[in-house]
């Protein structure tokens, strides 16, 4: 397998059954990802799973682990859709995941409306910052920040999507929390399980996981929280075992 | 101090400086009640404090320990309104806390718009029942379900009375949280804090407090979770503090 510039390969798992393209210029994926990943609740034998803003594919090689379903992965930036590509040949998984380059709201065409059985997506956090605002570099700042979509193209390309009945995962900032509700609740996707992330006890939530059904009857679950590490900085059983995929 | 029916005198703290008039078929508060007395922020010297849905003045009664503001409490059922009225005089209360006996969609004469610094409410939590769905008797089933007022109310209400800029702090259910945010916002009651209190570790969530602020900017803090049982059954440090009011 080639590689280009400043990419690596790492490991996604403990197990060292799977490895995955990265590059800390183009894009290297987070814990986020990693969790959002482990929250969805996804069909196990059969259906169609489609990963928006997909970047070098992680979600989706996380996925394939725990599924025989099919799934797709939408990225716009070319570079780092050519990452995903080709970390899906590296591990053979190119029947079970295909890999489109474009952008999210036009994405109909080819995919249709209402066709897949879960939709995820780790969308970017932040609004468009100005031009003077960032010293990232372009994939950075178009992977988290709301350059070529906002949170709302976001919800209206999952809607657009996953069949009625069929669930929609998404990861993001706790402070987003209302606008996230408000977009699936105008877009007829209601929030059914929310979980929350704290980086350690006694300190404010720093993710967000939360999953809505397409024309669902309303009613929240709030999960227990995850804790990602102990006071003395070690991973936390339960995160070490999300992590590590044990 | 004359008690009627069922009635009973309950210390409301630990310290055993309080006593409440409660009554197993009419009204005795709740966990929740005390929780939002605990999490609302509130004005320590002066100020205007509107508590509605206010019940036997258990929330008031609870804001007066740390605070010099003016408190009014809102009850719809006059014979729990009478309770309440007594608890406030027992306890030597009557200069800072004023109950009215009234409909909270009917608030707008006598109290104005946009006179409080803060507005606190502990709202009933359940859709109206049809009659045969519920043995409890009159009193129960009007705090306990959306009979005399529905949650759009309760929000609109607390947007009228609050003034921009105020808080308006509430205890539900989790259940509820979408319809709580999208009527927060819908009134411009945007969500700045909240916090979930799960009954002991690995449990989903039972009991939602939040908190919005009057023409606030977007931008909800998520604050650390709240149990309130260890795994043996005995209260845990820090909900024995809020309760108990040490």
């Amino acid at each position: 397998m080639e590689l280009y510039d400043d990419e690596r390969l790492d490991y996604l798992l403990a197990d060292e059954s799977m490895q995955i393209i990265q590059s800390p210029t183009a894009f290297s994926f987070s814990l986020d990802a990693v969790l959002l990943a482990h929250f969805a609740r996804i069909p196990i034998r059969r259906g169609k799973i489609l990963d928006l803003c997909t970047g070098n594919a992680v979600i989706p090689l996380l996925l394939s682990k725990r599924t025989d379903a099919t799934i797709t992965g939408v990225e716009i930036q070319k570079r780092i859709f050519q990452m995903g590509e080709r970390s899906i040949k590296l591990n053979g998984l190119s029947d079970q995941i295909k890999m489109i380059h474009g952008d999210l709201k036009e994405m109909l065409p080819i995919l249709g409306h209402s066709t897949f059985d879960v939709v995820t997506c780790n969308p970017p956090y932040f609004p468009t910052p100005a031009v003077t605002e960032h010293n990232e570099n372009k994939y950075l700042t178009i992977a988290r920040h709301e350059v070529y979509c906002t949170l709302e193209d976001v919800v209206k390309a999952c809607k657009l999507h996953v069949r009625p009945g069929g669930k929609v995962a998404m990861v993001h900032r706790p402070g987003r929390l209302v606008d996230i509700i408000t977009l699936f609740r105008k877009y007829r996707l209601e929030p059914k399980r929310m979980r929350l992330v704290y980086p350690k006890k006694d300190r404010e939530a720093n993710i967000l996981l939360i999953e809505g059904v397409r024309d669902g009857k309303a009613d929240l679950k709030i999960l227990p929280p995850l804790y990602i590490y102990e006071a003395d900085g070690s991973y936390t059983k339960e995160a070490e075992d999300i992590i590590y995929g044990t």
